[in-house]
């Protein structure tokens, strides 16, 4: 039996596009690409290419893509760089608590900094309620952060209605307050125009491109504090050798997944539906995100709480039959922390600990859905028992 | 005529093994390491494997070595990361003139945040006073950082003298003066004793790894405040998904210098030796290094001068005959800087702007410097003649 790979949200499996051109770049286009020789200019070339596949996928342009290490240090330099560059118009940022911990952690700092953050809730589904934003908004507002698609339920944040608030509030004001989103679990899954948002983060590995690329789009004018300091690479704004060959298979990799975006989706859709639809034939399993892209969430993710057994025995319990899924962001789950995301929804600390994470790419089949759920139906009855029997450690 | 590649210090060519870890890692081992399930534990064996191999090529435990995306944030990480963390002992930082723009720019950086830095000056050799080293060191420094190969001319700091002399000056203090070393262009070609070291950085392109990749190894106890801020990856010093196959390669490509550094150096300072005696028979050419190891030089980098020719011109001819050389730093010498590095050794700006730097690989041959230096001795006369006719523009 081939494995099932149902953790597409921690990372995605390198496409052979990808696996190609990082290794043609690796051996060919070695040069360095600040050096002004011909192996330099091939190298810069590269990075031009990748850019431009970039920027189209976005609808930007090309000069307002800064490559960084992947999506954490996109997010700390949206944040950290704007807060900084910012900080005489005003202390205040705005963020929500189901945002990832590169988002909510660089907000933290800030805090200890001085600035003032508002994290706002938000309802079981995940959602921030509009006039709770608006009262939010003050006049020295600087910067909002809202992710685009929930790393951990797939609830999608109503990015267009919120940008379009914080703009209007702006209007006319001496500064404008900047809309930053964490666009790491919708880039090429979902379009986003990025007409009010002034800042956006992508990541390559969760595309089916390579580990430590990503990038972040800053809309031209907008000024940001490096994180680091050097040779002046990136305008300065993210010095340090670039990434050349991460950087051009994620190019590819951007491409092919703005190309491919909505049969995919419709793949994705179809593979978690069938899921959905057999999970909830079994006893004593809710589903935590049902909704669908029209409802607010993600076609790619799905949670779902198996009262009485504990998320991480669940995973075990998989990964012994070739099922690879997770109790959540895999950042936490190996250290076995609690769920901050299901923990803003309103789930009990008793469902949180049995809540697990299906996460879908377009190489998943119905078949894998239904095998998967066959093998949850056999497993549950068992675990259920053992769990009464004798309490499970949390992590590995 | 195959071409020649003389810009190893701006980057060097993966090796076949590195080439292969990274391709088979990214293909079949692409978990996500801080997943449980078994594609995350494998992940985060990969890396694990690295770490063993990097420590022992660096004589430290594994668990000391932070992955960064390169030298550049190694260096960031180190300096201000070491200077927040220990701010409280002192605000007093030391480092030199002829550092990289990664350790110099950073320090600026805390200059301007209210820290103290002395910028020591070197000879014409690009050596730093001892006695002066000594004078410079005050009770309230906590950071002296010092380069152990330079990346323009090759010369090398006495790191295991300075570093002593700063731990006798801390002995029985309260607090230690942190030592960091850029190790960037030493790293796997001159083996260091990071006895009296508590930082080291290390970068995986420099040594025919892949770009994207760096470490910084930080001695157990020691305190970095973290760049970014996320997910609490490698203990939240450096968090953000690690780049597994960029990782994997750094521990093969570590693994190969470190085993194969004395026949490496052999082979490169014949190389070297070679072009400086070819060049030496050249009018008007000065060597900037000259002197090898024993003087305190490396070598696997030659500057020389080339007076009456802007080194831009130089560069961009020899691209034509397939010699690839630089006029100096990658990120620097695009945009036609000056090259800080000799101004700080005493050159007049006349002889920066026509000097060259040759760095070595152990792929280089006889062959090539004898090549290199015959299509120089033919392009001079001819470059000189036309750069007195009309003046050259820098840059490209």
């Amino acid at each position: 039996m081939s494995a099932i790979y149902f953790d597409n949200a921690a990372t995605t499996q390198p496409s052979e596009a990808v696996l190609r051109k990082a290794q043609e770049v690796s051996a060919g286009v070695f040069g360095n690409p600040s050096s002004p020789h011909g192996y330099g200019v091939a190298a810069e070339r590269e990075i031009w290419a990748a850019s431009k596949s970039l920027s189209q996928a976005l609808g930007v342009a090309a000069q307002e893509i800064y490559y960084t290490s992947g999506g954490t240090e996109a997010n700390n330099l949206a944040i950290l760089g704007a807060a900084d560059a910012y900080k005489r118009n005003g202390t205040h940022i705005i963020t929500c608590g189901t945002e990832h911990p590169s988002v909510l952690e660089p907000a933290r700092r800030l805090q200890a900094l001085g600035f003032e953050v508002t994290v706002l809730p938000v309802n079981p589904l995940g959602h921030i309620s509009a006039a709770l934003f608006q009262d939010t908004l003050r006049n020295d507002t600087i910067l909002v952060s809202l992710m685009q698609v929930n790393n951990e339920t797939g609830a999608m944040h109503d990015i267009p209605m919120f940008s379009e608030i914080v703009k209007r509030r702006c209007f006319g004001r001496s500064f404008e307050t900047l809309f930053h989103v964490d666009g790491v679990q919708g880039f090429g899954k979902y379009k986003l125009p990025l007409k009010n948002i002034d800042l956006y983060t992508i990541s390559a590995h969760k595309i089916h491109g390579l580990k430590g690329v990503g990038a972040l789009y800053a809309r031209r004018g907008v000024r940001l504090t490096p994180l680091m300091y050097g040779g002046g690479q990136q305008s300065g704004i993210r010095p340090g050798t670039e990434n050349v060959a991460g950087i051009a298979a994620f190019g590819a990799a951007a491409l092919a997944a703005v190309c491919g975006c909505e049969d995919s989706l419709k793949r994705a859709a179809v593979v978690r539906d069938t899921l959905i639809r057999e999970l909830r034939k079994l006893p004593d399993v809710f589903i935590n995100s049902a909704g669908g892209w029209e409802r607010g969430e993600s076609d790619y993710i799905l949670n779902a709480v198996f009262k009485g057994v504990k998320g991480q025995v669940l995973v075990n319990a998989l990964d012994a039959e070739g099922i690879f899924v997770s109790t959540g962001a895999a950042c936490h789950s190996k250290r076995g922390d609690d769920n901050h995301v299901l923990k803003h929804m309103g789930l009990s600390p008793e469902l949180r600990q049995s809540a697990l994470r299906f996460s879908f790419s377009p190489e998943n089949t119905v078949d894998e859905a239904l095998r998967c759920a066959r093998i949850l139906a056999g497993l549950l009855p068992v675990l259920r028992r053992a769990d009464t029997v004798r309490p499970c450690k949390a992590g590995i």
